[in-house]
């Protein structure tokens, strides 16, 4: 099968019924991240990049470079949580793909942070799910240390992001629908570049331009409600190809319909913004406390 | 094990995780119509009662026939549209039911209102599902019949409602998501007394008050969209009992927020409330009278 150009299409795109060539699919996935993200990549700009090792947040640090003037200064973070066995894995890749990309990289240790791993955490709060805790833990460290830049960007797909404007639907979860469609008034900014970019195609494109990323899954992550709101989404795509797009745009449009405004508080303990009295990262490490009191 | 009453329980609600017997069943069945009905239940109030056969809209016709005082004038409407070996069936069990709950019967048959019947109008127009134009040919009739009324009763359940809701969403079809939860202008205004009982509870309520509904599936349901996305909801309710309940609530809560209006045409032909310039009816007989043409 041809692509629109000629020359033999080695990728088919269900959802627009087209067969691309290499070249060409190169190029749509660059324009999909370069539309999120122009209005962002001005001079002087300090952009913090959220890096893990997975194919999602390489491929958008390889492109944010690639797209970047040399006067937008880009720099990532990687989160070392202490998931033992996995994430000293994913530190070599992101070591040596920064290092090959000439990016500044800034390594931050939950440990050091908070005197626990995550692996330590999760035997301690038993009762929450693994991602709960971690989502929690790296999203406060990625905005502690983005202070002194403009923007984070956040390596979501569009599989991700679909997945949860559609578990916030279905949880009914409100304030979860709005404020993920709102900057939050106390947070850094964020920037999802890869947000149109479906994850198959993310997948391709890193095999394409032959990002080494760490290909193991994270060992909790099948234990995630998103997870199985994953294959939820796989199912509704085969079904009618294109649903992914049609949700995210869906809600795009609906949040601008929406007239919603809620007095952001502050943690008492560290300050950090919050809807309550402490914050989540505040609420885990008390209760951590309290635990190990009993242990002893 | 127990109802909370202490009588044996005969149902068990799997997102209340309770027991309960058969009484305080009915009792819970009956109270949350009785919640959405009440605030529309006031002497020399004309309801008018969507009704199929199926066993949504024979247990909210017997339960709004239970609840009304006499001062509340009930009529149920069957739409005839002619679904062959099907439709007649569900009449004789209509026209059964209403005889013995002492109900006015109002029948509507496709054919005389527009010349074809459901069956001829889908060999002319291949390319629609059949649920599309039954769906809107259906409404416009309901809406023709009930002028004279003061509101129109549905029997869409929870799942019917939680199904709507997520399709919505998932196509990102804003105008739907927002007149699906507000009154439309130059429409009689809706009440669905189900909306919070879930299909299970509606099919067992029947039974046990010993309802003669029709238990055949339509022949078309199974090539729908909504059939497919009613398999969904399952597969989440089983994850997570209660997810019917917060795709509905949350849903009720967000179109609170949303502030929109538009301004409603009439269509050039009937004068029906549509969208556009002609309303979808009047779209599907335009398109079958091309099509006779073309066939003569």
């Amino acid at each position: 099968m041809k692509c629109k150009c000629g020359n033999e299409g080695i990728y088919y795109q269900a959802y627009s019924n087209k067969y691309l060539c290499e070249n060409c699919f190169k190029e749509e996935v660059e324009r999909r991240v370069k539309k999120v993200v122009k209005p962002y990549m001005k001079r002087g700009v300090k952009i913090n990049i959220g890096i893990s090792g997975g194919k999602d947040s390489l491929v958008m640090a390889h492109i944010l470079n690639k797209l970047s003037y040399p006067e937008v200064k880009l720099r990532c973070i990687f989160i070392h949580e202490g998931i033992e066995g996995f994430r000293d894995k994913a530190l070599r890749v992101v070591k040596k793909f920064c290092e090959k990309e000439g990016l500044e990289l800034k390594v931050i240790y939950l440990k050091e942070e908070f005197n626990y791993t995550l692996d330590e955490m999760i035997t301690l709060l038993k009762e929450y799910k693994p991602c709960s805790i971690c989502a929690v833990f790296r999203r406060y460290l990625l905005n502690k240390y983005s202070k002194d830049s403009d923007y984070l960007a956040i390596g979501h797909n569009l599989d991700d992001h679909a997945q949860t404007i559609l578990m916030n639907y279905i949880e009914g979860n409100i304030k979860n629908i709005i404020y993920f469609g709102k900057d939050a008034e106390g947070f850094v900014k964020r920037i999802k570049p890869l947000k149109y970019v479906p994850e198959e195609e993310v997948k391709f494109y890193a095999d394409l331009v032959k990002l080494e990323y760490q290909k193991e899954p994270c060992p909790y992550s099948s234990l995630s409600y998103r997870h199985k709101m994953k294959e939820i989404i796989k199912l509704l795509e085969k079904m009618k190809p294109g649903v992914r797009f049609s949700i995210v745009r869906g809600y795009e449009k609906l949040i601008k319909l929406i007239n919603y405004e809620e007095k952001i508080n502050r943690c008492k303990k560290c300050n950090y913004p919050c809807s309550g009295e402490l914050c989540k990262v505040c609420q885990y490490l008390e209760l951590i406390k309290e635990r190990m009191k009993n242990e002893l």
